[in-house]
């Protein structure tokens, strides 16, 4: 068994191997307006990937002269090796939980990135494979406060990328949370989850009557 | 007058000027363990002085699968230029709240940088030019809990380091703060305040015996 993984790894390294390698390097950007919660988003993301899934990770907030202006960003990396550059070049994926935000970022997405808005705010969809889903409507209903919408998000991008696992992101949530806010969060996250699990079902039926309907 | 500034402007631009030019880079890594405060300060700070110094600013949080080891670090980089790489390389100042965060760290200080410990837990100085302030204890005794310790820190590191103003150090806190806490961290600031005053008159004064003993 031990001789059957060491071929793996080292086939894995060839050039012209057709085996899936891990990805080496991961780039999240958390974009918004300024009160909703993206630098601490970004922090519990690092923390899940960084402690608890043990992968190397940058955690970033940039602020230039035209910081006030009211949008925010929070950058996160993941890597299986030592991290060199810790802001992102291309992200792999953004989150833009407002319009402005969405307008300003999408363009830096790496080609075939996964774009995911809060379609409470984000109106105007730049492509047709964006994620939309409403969190801060999800947050207002579900949790009765709009200030979880953060938390959705996080479970919802957890799911719709892999970038953490599940396990990690809820016990770096626990881990930065307020004492007495465990239930609210943790029915956050899995509002977050079950919102993305929809989007991923609505998508595959979608695809399945585009795919019925070429035929 | 106008045309007064003006020539200081062009002439501090010149290669062989005597005039002090504005320090365009300069970095703090903030340190010590898991519960501290520090990404938090790290955040707070960099607000200071992105959204209301409007400088440059990137801040920076870094995970390794070492993560869990119970050290934490938080990084700002601040320039007037914007930033092509946001981790810092050669710490201007380092903040080492514990004594394993002072020892991993200290050799990676620029030259002539500047060392600032707690010295409620740092007991084994590695250089004399350290400034040591029990920020633990002054939380503690002035403000009843040791959780203050990470602003009292960030009021002294702004008086000593001179890095972001102070109302924006203030500003910064107050916008980051959970609502009802303002007294307490404004006496926190305060007291950090106070407390790096008394540090740099105590190295006064230490200096002047030291010069009137070298005659």
């Amino acid at each position: 068994m031990e001789t059957d993984s060491k071929l793996k790894t080292e086939n894995s390294k060839l050039p012209n191997s057709k085996l899936k390698t891990p990805q080496l390097r991961y780039e999240i950007r958390l974009s918004g307006s300024g009160g909703q919660g993206l630098i601490f988003a970004g922090i519990i993301l690092a923390e899940a990937a960084g402690i608890y899934d043990g992968r190397y990770v940058c955690q970033t907030q940039s602020y230039g002269p035209e910081a006030r202006g009211g949008t925010s960003k929070a950058e996160v990396v993941i890597s299986d090796e030592e991290i060199d550059y810790p802001k992102a070049i291309k992200p792999d994926l953004l989150l833009a939980m407002n319009q402005k935000s969405c307008d300003a970022y999408f363009f830096d997405l790496k080609p075939g990135g996964m774009l995911i808005v809060d379609s409470t705010f984000v109106k105007q969809l730049p492509t047709t494979k964006a994620i939309a889903i409403p969190f801060t409507r999800i947050a207002r209903e579900k949790l009765g406060k709009e200030m979880g919408a953060n938390i959705v998000a996080l479970g919802a991008l957890a799911v719709l990328s892999g970038a953490v696992s599940l396990s990690s992101l809820e016990a770096a949530v626990m881990s930065k949370i307020a004492g007495g806010t465990e239930d609210f969060n943790r029915k956050a996250l899995e509002a977050g989850i079950e919102s993305a699990m929809n989007a991923l079902k609505m998508k595959a039926e979608l695809e399945n009557y585009e795919d019925s309907s070429d035929q």
